[in-house]
């Protein structure tokens, strides 16, 4: 496990980029997660893993998916070991854009902790987040894939029963709670509501100014963590539990 | 087109290899690649394409596969765009490993000559080479699938046939005749047998001493193509055409 | 090959209908073919295959697709041995719900003529038709995947094209141009065009009078086709070729 | 839920058999379900599903797989209304041979108990099987693959962690414990050693007197269900248990 803490956030640029715009997206990104101290997870397409470590100090470099094998056959696999060298610190499994079969994501999970690779888990329900929760990824993305690229986002219930149906089995596994977010006020509403974390692919991707975009919603990943701790801080002490 | 002629050898390390000793086979194959004035078609796992193309000059780096896609939505897939701006020159199609249908092999030879791709793509009999002919792409791999990493070469027949069933449906594609080649000795049959390439994988990638294997394989691929054309002229010397 | 010629039509229930509303419309198939004296290619759920058979008299029975496989393992594989024991007289390939690789296609028409089973594969362009009948088929479907299901039948350039494509290579396949055909109208209009035959999924299964649509569709080949031979007739008439 | 209860036994001949031999299989295994009084599933290639049904009193019929669509587009899917249309009462899902994403498994659990059908879901370890259970199928097979027909029958310490694992979830879900059994006495060891049922595929299809096999394998999940309750009874009874 790479150390990831909440509240973090999730960036995804998936195939809405490429080249250039992805290293520049990345740059941002690691400016604002240094700016609010807001840990940041970028899935980044396979090619471009090694030039977004080179000019990269903090984010958290992922892949977006990697196959069970060891090093032998597979011409089109991607091998955990080269995720590893190319500078990957993890991977994404099971996205709504390639679901796996139970034994291969069981198979993945397994590869990834002998590589050494942090495991971030997407599950499309609760009860398939429930699920997954007994592999004992390190992080499960619940997100409702209807609403994959819609711009409307969870409501806090979902928020709940997610983080619910994982910490129920396993309360070491971190919830990100994403889908429809677009700006920096979704953000805001889904980690106030509960999350440890949230994220966006297009909201990001398509935003007129990318680096902008970036940096309001971490910013507001900062924001909501702080005022729901702050308000958490003064009901305990309205009940008297922060007393002297 | 990226100016490939023959006679050109083909290397896929394929997931047998990664990291650090990719790039040391780039290098390698770069240098034969120089030494023998021979073409090499570098087949590189996506996350090692930029780092390939940084330390090599001459071989020629292709990705082992992409989708037909247009920049938009797709976690997992292989952009176009994204290999052009990594560095590749080509993109090797349907590979026994990675089997498309018509449909899509269509779309995605578009795709590369619309991004400025050369296209390599694998059949698996004489009768797919000279199907997959009538799609134009640059390069036939006529490989026979149950001798991929037996290390048992096709026949001089097989390699004849294969030419012949595309040059007749379009005589500007290269054929390339592979499987099964595990030697400097192999090549120099293929070549010699009237091949205008040929390739290796676990030949390569699996040899104890994997540059000094690439030398002796690039190396054969020169003295057969020269010896071949010697008795070419010969045999037309004899028979008085080259008389004055 | 099961001696289906021209013209001819081809229905698929797809997933539409299930259970006796697939009987009463194999029947209604069944007589118009009888009365109209059209072969009728009826695209049969496997499910379905047995009690169609025991039912019709005249009706060509495919099934929608099936697997290269011989008898052993392959719990949901669709083994070609089985289609003719349930009284199949061939298979539907390729269908763009099911598309396959070229080495697959080839293999499993190779499969069809072992076990005696008449091919009908389908293509997505004049290209793909074109390539596909260097694999020899029976029939080959030449439709535009855009338009499956839309009511937008192909136009009359588009059936030459796709007829010469096919022909070209081999003149002894039949050519079934559909796509878009809802009505007796489209029907008509597509084989006096100069198809060897056209076909309907959606067009009847979702007709209000589905053994009416049936009728009207079957009808209109056998009317489209003796009129345009009456009208080619006149033709050669008319230029001297029929004069004593 | 069709009112299978243990002991019971699954008969999948998949594609080693088809026509006759399917019906001859099935007919063996209705008289021996009878003569045993053992429910028998029997997993019935999707063709012969309603011939099967016709020549049988009391086997359960299952499809081997069905995809989790409602009427509509689909050539070559499996509706699961039609599968009921055809006499099944259950159907497999998740098998080794045809796995399935946790979303595609969801939804089709959810599409099997809205039509009426029985689900028999494959997992391939004790940490998948305990993770389906979440799902609630009725019955789960805890098949280790690596022992599809191998002849080597899982053994007592699969059989009881498989049975916790699920149970633990659900208890009323049902546990076969397969994989290996190739004659009535892996049949019996399986059925003592503690699992409600056990079932057989390659040992029954390809034994050179199926019919035998088929009454020798049900026969001794009958004596084993019996011995292993005398034996648990007269435990009870040493221990006092029973004792007036």
């Amino acid at each position: 496990m790479t150390g990831i803490k909440p509240p973090f956030f999730e960036i995804g640029p998936k195939a809405y980029l490429y080249g250039q715009d992805i290293i520049d997206l990345a740059k941002a990104a690691d400016l604002a997660s240094d700016r609010y101290d807001v840990d940041v997870i970028f899935t980044t397409p396979y090619v471009d893993i090694t030039r977004v470590k080179a000019v990269t100090r903090r984010i958290h470099i992922f892949a977006p998916h990697m196959d069970p094998i060891k090093p032998g056959r597979g011409l089109t696999d991607i091998l955990p070991e080269s995720l590893v060298a190319a500078g990957a610190e993890g991977v994404m499994l099971n996205h709504c854009e390639r679901p796996l079969s139970l034994k291969v994501l069981e198979q993945t999970i397994t590869r990834a902790k002998e590589v050494g690779l942090t495991t971030i888990v997407c599950a499309d329900s609760c009860a398939e987040a429930g699920m997954i929760a007994r592999l004992h990824p390190d992080i499960i993305v619940a997100e409702q894939t209807e609403k994959v690229g819609t711009g409307d986002p969870c409501g806090t219930e979902y928020i709940e029963d997610a983080s619910k149906a994982v910490k129920d089995v396993d309360p070491d596994i971190l919830v990100l709670t994403a889908a429809g977010i677009s700006n920096g006020q979704d953000v805001f509403n889904t980690i106030y509501a509960g999350a440890d974390a949230t994220g966006s692919s297009s909201g990001v991707a398509k935003a007129a100014d990318r680096a902008a975009m970036v940096d309001e919603m971490i910013g507001a990943v900062r924001r909501a963590w702080d005022e729901r701790h702050d308000a958490s801080d003064r009901m305990l002490f309205k009940k008297g539990r922060f007393e002297v």
